[in-house]
C-alpha cells in the first residue's frame, strides 16, 4: 500500500512545498528542521493579523496546539477558515487533549473544523474520543496505539478524517482501510516533540498526497525509518534527536522500506 | 548528606512525575528534553485559561521568567496559587532579576509567594536579596556564587525558602543547613539555558523529595555530574548541549556521585 | 578589507558585550548559542513592559520579524527607540518580508526607523526594496544574491544603512563599498535559522565594531567560516546545526581566513 512513498518523497523534494506551521513553542526550531531535512520549506506563523494572507499561499497547514492560549486559538481558527476555502489541507495535532477543560474543548472545536488528518498518541486519541482514557498524564502517552485503535476508527468515521495513531506500533485509520507501521525506536519517546515532528512530516506529505490516508501513513513512515536508523548509533536522547534530522535528510530510494505490520 | 540520591533518582524513573513548566521560550525544548532524559514527564502550559487545571495535576511546578511578559505573569501567578492550594511544591528562576525594574518587581513577587526552592546565579541571587550586585549584565552571571552566600542565607531565611546559587561551585542552603557542589564543566557557561536546566530538574525532584534543601542539591547534582562527565568529549558547546543529555539519560548508580565540598 | 575581524572578535571575547535579541521563538535557542559560541553575552527581553530598561543596557540590539504579532510589533518598535535615543546600533531582519501584507508594512516601517544594518536573503532584500521579485515563498529564499545586489545597494542609500544579502555568496554593501564572500557549506539552508544566526552575529560585532559595513562582513564572515569548517564533517543538517556552533566557539586567529570575492 505504500509502493508510492519514494516518488512522493522524491517529488516532494523537487517541489519543496511551502507548509504553514502554527505549532507550540517546544517544538519549533525541531519542526521546522526536521521539514527542512526532509525536503519541504516551513514557516512559524500564527499571528491573526497575517495567518490568513499565508494560509492562502502554503502547500499544508499544520495546528498543533501543544503550548495554548487564546490568542493564538483566534489565529488558528482563521488559519483552518482560509485553508478549508482555498483547499490547502490541514493537519490537527491535540497535544495533551483530555488534560485541561480548555484544552479539551479546543482540540474538540478544531477536530470538527475538517482536518485531513488528526494525529495524535494513543492517550490523546482517546480522549478526543471521549473513550475512556485513563486520564491524563501531560502530553506522554500512558495508553498503547492498540489500545486506541476501535476509538481512532470511530473518530475516523464521524469526523469523516483520517485518524493516525503514533506509538510502538503506528496505527492510520479513515475508518475503513487500515495501516500498521512498527518502525522507529524505543528511545524516541525521550526525545520532547517526536510526535510534533510526525505530525509536521504528515503536514509536508498533504501537499504532494492527495489521499490524506498515505500521506499520514507516509509521514509516520518516514519518521519511523530515520528514527530506527538514528536510533541504531545514538549514545542516547540528545544524540538521537539530531541524528534523526541527518536521517530524515539521508532518506532515499534504498533506504527508504517502511515496515508495514 | 546526598546518600539518597541514587534510590531517589531511582523512584523517579518508576514514578516519571509529571512537572508543570511555565518557563521561558528559550529553553523550552532544552528543558523538556532535560526532564525527559533525567527520567520525569514534563509539559509546558502557561496560558490563564488552563493553568489552574494543569497545575492541580502536576507533581511540581517551574516558574521562570526568562521571556517575561504581563500575560504571562498572569499565568504563573494563577499557576502557583494553585501549587500552594494543592500543595504541589514549585521552584522559582528569577532569570536576569536586575535587570529591569519590571523583572525585579515581578521576582520579588513571585519570591513571596512560597517557592519551596529559588535558584539562580550569583549575580541573580544577589540582586533578589537586595544586596549590592556589580550591576545587572543580561542574563550571565558576573559574581561568584561564594560572593552571595551570605546573601543566599539570608534570603533563604527571609522567605522561609531553599536557596540555590548556580556556578563553579553551587551553594545550596536553606539558611540552616548548606551544602557545596564542585562538579560541572568550564563549557557549561557557553550552553544557552543550563542554569534553567538546573531548575527544571530541581522541580523533578522536588515532586518525589519532601526536604526541597535535599531536592535542590539533587537537582544541581545530577546535572553537575552529567555535566562533568559530557565536557570530557564534548569538542565544543554545540556537543555539549546534547551530550549533556545523552548523560542525564545515562546516569546510574554507578556514576551519580556527586563532588561535595 | 576585513584585515581587523580577527582583533576585533578577539576584543568581543573579552568584553562580551551584552546583545539584546527581540527575535523569533523558532530561532532563540540557536542564536543565544551562537553568540554565546562567538563571545557575546545574548539575552531574549520583548515585552514592552522592560524592553526600554533593557535596550538601554545593552552594546547592541538584534530585531528579527520571524513569528510577528502585533504585540511583539510594540516591543520591537519600543526597543529601537530607545537604542536610537541612547546610541545602541541596532540590525534588522526581515523575515518573511514579502510573504504577508501586515509582514510586509512592519518590515518597512521598521526598516525606515534607522537601523545599522538590514541583513536578509535575496529575495527578502527584493522585497523590501519593492523590487520585481518572483514573490514570496515562506522564509526561504528563491533568488540569488546576485540577483539582489543592484537592489540592495539601492536600498543602502535610500535608507542610510548596510544592506547585507546572504547566501552561497553574501553580498553586504553601504551603496558605495561592497564586500563579496564566498565560504559557508552547501547544506546551511537546510538548517532553520542561519540567517538569523547571521543577523544575531551582526548585532554582536555591532556592539564592537563601529563601522556598520565591517560589523556586517564580520558577522557574515564568522558565520561563513564556522559554516564551512562545520559542513566538512557534518553527517546531514542534525550535526551541522551544532557543529556549526562548536565551529564559532573553534574561531581563532589561525582559522578565521575568510574567502573574499
Amino acid at each position: 500500500m505504500l509502493d508510492k512513498l519514494w516518488p512522493t518523497l522524491a517529488r516532494m523534494r523537487e517541489q519543496r512545498p511551502l507548509v504553514h506551521n502554527i505549532t507550540n513553542y517546544v517544538v519549533m526550531n525541531n519542526t521546522a528542521n526536521a521539514l527542512l531535512a526532509l525536503g519541504a520549506s516551513p514557516a512559524m506563523v500564527h499571528a491573526t493579523d497575517e495567518v490568513e494572507d499565508f494560509a492562502a499561499i502554503s502547500g499544508a497547514l499544520v495546528v498543533n496546539i501543544g503550548t495554548l492560549s487564546s490568542e493564538w486559538v483566534s489565529g488558528m481558527k482563521l488559519a483552518v477558515a482560509t485553508a478549508n476555502d482555498k483547499r490547502v489541507p490541514w493537519v490537527l495535532d491535540p497535544v495533551g487533549v483530555g488534560a485541561t477543560r480548555f484544552r479539551t474543548r479546543i482540540a474538540a472545536d478544531l477536530a470538527k473544523m475538517g482536518p485531513a488528518v488528526v494525529r495524535g498518541n494513543a492517550s490523546e486519541i482517546l480522549a478526543l474520543a471521549g473513550a475512556a482514557s485513563e486520564g491524563p498524564k501531560g502530553v506522554d502517552s500512558i495508553a498503547s496505539a492498540e489500545d486506541a485503535e476501535g476509538s481512532a476508527k470511530s473518530l475516523a468515521r464521524a469526523l469523516g478524517t483520517v485518524v493516525a495513531i503514533s506509538g510502538a506500533t503506528d496505527i492510520i485509520t479513515d475508518g475503513e482501510r487500515t495501516v500498521k507501521l512498527t518502525d522507529g525506536h524505543a528511545m524516541m519517546p525521550l526525545v520532547t516533540g517526536m510526535g510534533c515532528t510526525a505530525t509536521a512530516l504528515i503536514g509536508a506529505f498533504l501537499a504532494v498526497e492527495t489521499d490524506p490516508l498515505l500521506a499520514a501513513a507516509y509521514g509516520l513512515a518516514a519518521l519511523g525509518v530515520a528514527g530506527k536508523r538514528a536510533g541504531e548509533a545514538a549514545a542516547g536522547p540528545g544524540s538521537l534527536q539530531l541524528a534523526i534530522l541527518d536521517q530524515l535528510h539521508g532518506l532515499s530510494e534504498d533506504n527508504l522500506k517502511p515496515s508495514v505490520s
